[in-house]
Order: C-alpha cells, then structure tokens, then sequence
C-alpha cells in the first residue's frame, strides 16, 4: 500500500471540497493550475497528489473530469462507505460534534453518544441517544461501532480507551490533551487545540517582530 | 527569529503538560531520555527540541529542572501573555469552545461572543456575553482583541474574517472548513476537523490492509 505524507493526507479534503464547488456551479473540466491558484499549492504539487488517488488522466487544455475527481477523492477518503462511532463523554465539545450536520458526508456516522452524567443520560443530542457510560460493553459491539471519539477529561482518557478498544473500537478519534497507548492494529488521531494555538502564538509573534 | 516546523511547535504542549504533571507529582529534574520514553519522541528529539525553547542545560544524569522547563515553555509559547480573543458564530462548537475551562492557561482569553441569532444576542455562555454580529466594528477594537475564533459556516468564513481583520485582529483560529485569505501580517491557523478524519480513515484502511 502507497504510504502518504499526514500533509498530503489532509490536503485530500481541500480538494474535494473545491471540485464539488465546481460540480455545483456546472464546470465539467479543471485543470491542475487552476486547481493550485484557487487552494494555494503549486501546480506540481496538485499534479502528484491527484496522480495519487486518480486513475483518470487530465487531457491536454481540457483537464480533468470534476466527476471522476469527486468519485476517486470519495472512494479514497472512505467517505463511500460510512463508519459507525461513537462519542464518550458528552460535554460541550462531546456535544457539539454529536450536532456536527456534514459528519456524514465525510463517511462518519455518529450512532449514540455515552456519558457518566445522569443528566446527559437518556437524552437525545443531535437525534442521537445518550447512554449511561456503564453499558458502552454492553452496547458498542451491538451498535457495531468502530470509532470511538474520546471527548473525556485527560486523565481518564487512557482508561476510557482501554474500553473502547475492549469493545471493537479500531480507530480513535482523540480531542483530550494527552497521548494514548493502543494496542497494534488501533489507530489513533489528535486532535489537540492546545498545539493548534500554540502555532497559532508563535506565528502571530513572528509576524509581529518580521513588523518591527 | 529561529524558524520552527509546525510538527515541533506541536509537540511543545505535550511536553509542558507532562512537565506539569511531574510537577504535581513533586519530581524535581527530568532526563532527556525519561521525556522521550513517556512521550514516544527519540531521544535525539527530545534533546533538540528543548535546547531551542530552554537556555539551561541539563546537567549529567539528574537532568534538567522541571520548574526551569515549564517556565521556558510557558514564556515561549506565550502562555504568560494573555491575548484577548473574541469567537464569531456560536453555534454548537462556538460555544463548546467559549466554555472550554482552560484556554486561559494556554495564554487565551475569550472576551465575548457575537452572532447574528437573536436566540443568542445577550445570553451569557461561559460567563461572556454574546453580542449582535452587527457590533462587531464597535466592540472588537473597545475590547482589545486581536485574535478571532471563527466558527460560522464556510460559505461566510471569508466575509467574517474580513471584517475581523478590519477591527484590529492579528491572528485567525479558523474552525470553519475553507481556505482564508488574509493581508500580510495577520495569521491563520485552521483546525480542519475534515482532514484529521480523513487522515484518521486512512490509516485505519492501512491498519486493515496490513493485517489481511
């Protein structure tokens, strides 16, 4: 299997993105130039990356078929066949991706949530039910779940995953502070807002001196 | 200005929380060695990364004081200068992220909200108030924030951010899935919810491969 860079990885979405802007507004054909000036990479670079996923070659002047663009992008992101998860820990950020609308565009499907909190327990967040944490063994193999989204204060993250993974859990989609040991074959994704504003500072201080 | 890669600057929260944590736990100096173990970066890494943020070296075989680290990281990472930010659009995550308790640890403050809903107009969420959007040239420069949250809808994220940048904000945390353009001197950094699933499917699809 092609091994991909994490950036390249990420930059898949962009383009998917923009190629169904284009669909939308009825254009057929783009070309790699086009397709660099719009999401700010260099015109080899769009070349390779869509040579990654894309059988299709672009024709000559004409480019490249939106259609087929989309269809590749799709099948290679997974966004064609839709993965179960679920989320533990049903806070405020817990919560609000339990409401995210376009999750489901992207082959995510939230099926329930699980909270300790007897006052999350039983209710409905974005037409998904809360359970009682207790029952995640009893319920996450039913739900056939394969994503847990771990939204837990750090400290009890690693315990939290220690059961999800008990539980069939094959991908972790991680937003507490902290790293997490899974077994092989596990995989885990962070995201962690503590980096992000962390780059955030130090570019706004580099901008700021470049300014002096 | 040393320039730092995105990966290393991401790695720096890790390590101070870990310094943190050993701190609470009354250890005094730490190896190079123990840091990479507990955090899965090499040695060698370990080592660099702390002799670009950290003027005190460790000394053989105690290590390096913890209480020296979490103060040169807290001063690099900016977390003893408190920047004002204000968050546009508080929907589901706008408010998520106005209640999280420990931005003002990482050197974030929120000072308010603003949205265009009048179901939100004048509710308090995480103790701030959330103000009419139309406010926004008034009350941004009067309440001194220079970084903006934006958690609106792609489709009106560059409008959004325009005005901001128009009101005195240096800095763009961008939630909102889209490419942002911005003058020379303001900076964005995007969390892109998208493409942390789509690296996390990949790989997931690897993890399976692998195992067939």
């Amino acid at each position: 299997m092609k091994t991909f860079s994490m950036n390249q990885l990420e930059r898949y979405p962009a383009y998917l993105k923009y190629f169904k802007e284009l669909r939308d507004q009825g254009v057929e054909y783009v070309s790699s130039p086009r397709i660099g000036a719009k999401l700010g990479y260099s015109e080899e670079q769009v070349r390779k990356d869509l040579q990654c996923v894309s059988v299709s070659a672009g024709r000559p002047k004409r480019g490249r078929s939106v259609e087929q663009l989309i269809e590749d992008l799709e099948t290679f992101l997974g966004y064609r066949d839709v993965s179960g998860a679920i989320v533990i820990g049903v806070g405020h950020l817990g919560g609000a991706l339990m409401n995210f609308p376009s999750f489901n565009e992207m082959g995510l499907e939230i099926l329930a949530g699980f909270d300790v909190s007897p006052s999350l327990i039983g209710q409905k967040i974005g037409g998904k039910e809360v359970y009682d944490y207790k029952r995640l063994h009893d319920l996450m193999p039913k739900l056939n779940a394969h994503i847990a989204i771990i939204c837990v204060p750090a400290s009890i993250a690693q315990s939290v995953v220690d059961s999800a993974v008990c539980c069939g859990a094959k991908g972790i989609w991680n937003f507490a502070p902290t790293h997490l040991d899974v077994p092989e074959g596990v995989v885990v994704e962070t995201v962690d807002l503590a980096s992000s504003l962390a780059v955030l500072s130090h570019r706004m201080n580099e901008a700021n001196a470049k300014k002096r």
